[in-house]
């Protein structure tokens, strides 16, 4: 090798590193706790605060550590932008989406039905205004948010019976959460929230119909596919949710400048990871689903143009009563029309094309 | 704010740490040149490395600085691979299947015609196998590789005329490189290898027909759209080209365990940026584009059929004559086909109908 600069100059400082391990002082060492809204069960979610804490460490040669608590072991799932508001804990890792009973503008953070898919959140956020906005919201909360994972286009839940079209929504019993579940309650849907944990025993004794969760590799650890066999998609209300990393203003502020990009980096970092899991592991387990008898379908028309019309009328009624979510609106849903427009030539072409053409 | 822990034992460690500067001299100094294939104008594609250039001195308190040099001021643009294996520059910017001479493999690494979506490229890389695979491909030529970077599905190029069906692939001049160009010969398209600034005087003369380059945002700038109005998609030929740093082998092994870590988050920060620059910037673009008087063409389906024919006979063949390209080419071939399943299922029909579905 022709060692023209730098290496030969780089490795004796490497060595004498080594030997000199009282240098680690110089640099603050700190232990943070981070609470996840999440639990270990639902591991490609989980692994982002794992997966952060673990860069961040060793790009401070252990000196900054953050403890990974999941949902529950400090505070509840919901309870996670409080801690991390107040300072209970340093961060936290969550979906935006679980604060809109605070604010309907925490939604743009996550997934808004028919909003954008994971690779136009990216480009809202990084490139077209969207950060701004969702660092001026968090600025409210005592926070500082950093995207940290997507799951990509969800499923649309598992029902017991097939839906045909708008009537067979009305007084249907659906486990569905958050803005969607506003979305299908203006269509006679009755939305229940309830754990995760009960959802199972919920379909099999019918006390609901239907039930909304993730997408196949989560999906298939609860088997909703034995008691509730019509997994129907796409998951037009959580098109690329974007789960977040929330620090603590004060916290993040008497960080050294560096730790402050050590953290942002690993955040990065964790954000394709999360999707590439989710993208890398959702189509063995699709497999696996239809092979245990989930009965593939997709959501008719006339009820994604139903849940479709009824989100924008629920976004136009926010915006009108609610400044902070008119503020945003009015920005994204342009940004989003663009993005659709395009995505629709280049990118889905390609896909559809070869989706619909496997190679022999 | 109620502070329970942490952040008062940080801050006035970290208000020590900003009055005493020497600690700054435990960690070395380092100074490295980045050697990027892309020149300064394609600038979505050059500022992936000033962000990893950017991000890494932030992270060390400057003291790793990379100088980013552009294509040309050191090296050639296809001459990063070799500049970075021989330590002429410590670490490089650049597109993997510009050396396809050297070894078809490569082109795994960034993109293969047909192949695999931006999120599907980083599904398999970050939990698919296709990491250690191009790990082993790399460190054969004394390179640690890292994506940096993807423009997303790009465009399928200008055409001076209309292209109706295979037959009028015969004798088409086409600027195309790398495996496309050896694709598209198979069908009678005579491949022409013509630098970016010559394209243009090329297709205005009629020296060429056509001529494929990036995609709305970067084809805008060299206007193609006056002398080859046709511009057709999808970009088969790189349906998520991605972008790697490539890092000299003795001065990764060299540098400080913390920052080979923070390198390494960099990238994937620039990884993330890359296209969501290209996302957010692409739709404005095309509309100039279209104002301008390009005329927006799909590909027609036999014209695809036939290219993703040529593309897998090219791939069996190269196969059955490389032990490298083969290694790679059945696990990736197995994985392609299970994500084009799965991306059909929920992400591509959320998409779809969105794109169908503009809201009034």
């Amino acid at each position: 090798m022709t060692d023209r600069r730098g290496f030969l100059k780089a490795a004796p400082l490497a060595a004498a590193l080594a030997s000199a391990p009282a240098v680690h002082a110089a640099q603050p060492a700190l232990r943070w706790r981070l609470a996840s809204s999440f639990p270990k069960a639902l591991d490609a979610l989980h692994a982002a605060a794992e997966q952060v804490a673990q860069q961040v460490s060793a790009a401070t040669g252990g000196r900054f550590q953050i403890q990974v608590f999941a949902a529950n072991e400090i505070v509840p799932p919901f309870g996670v932008l409080d801690a991390v508001r107040e300072g209970t804990v340093e961060c936290g890792h969550s979906a935006s989406y679980y604060y809109i009973g605070k604010d309907p503008t925490f939604a743009f953070d996550c997934a808004m039905p028919f909003g954008l898919n994971s690779r136009q959140q990216n480009a809202w956020l990084v490139d077209g205004g969207g950060m701004a906005l969702m660092r001026e919201l968090f600025a409210g909360y005592n926070i500082v948010n950093f995207p940290c994972g997507n799951t990509g286009a969800q499923m649309g839940g598992w029902f017991r019976r097939e839906i045909r079209s708008v009537a067979d929504l009305k007084g249907l019993k659906m486990r569905i959460g958050g803005y969607a579940g506003q979305v299908v309650s203006r269509l006679g849907v009755v939305p229940q929230q309830i754990p995760g944990a009960d959802v199972y025993p919920a379909l099999e004794k019918g006390a609901i119909d239907a039930a909304e969760w993730v997408g196949p590799y989560d999906d298939l650890k609860l088997g909703f596919y034995k008691v509730a066999p019509y997994y129907y998609y796409p998951g037009w209300a959580e098109a690329g949710p974007q789960l977040s990393l929330y620090v603590n203003r004060q916290g993040f502020d008497a960080l050294p400048a560096e730790y402050r990009q050590i953290l942002e980096s690993a955040c990065a970092a964790a954000h394709v990871a999360m999707q590439a899991r989710y993208d890398a592991r959702n189509p063995a387990a699709m497999k696996k689903l239809i092979e245990g008898g989930a009965q593939l379908r997709m959501f008719p028309r006339d009820i994604l143009l139903a849940c479709q019309k009824e989100a924008f009328a629920l976004y136009r009624e926010t915006a009108a009563a609610n400044p902070q979510f008119r503020k945003v609106f009015e920005p994204w849903n342009r940004f989003r029309s663009e993005q659709h427009l395009w995505t629709r030539i280049a990118e889905n072409s390609v896909d559809a094309f070869v989706g619909r053409h496997p190679v022999e």
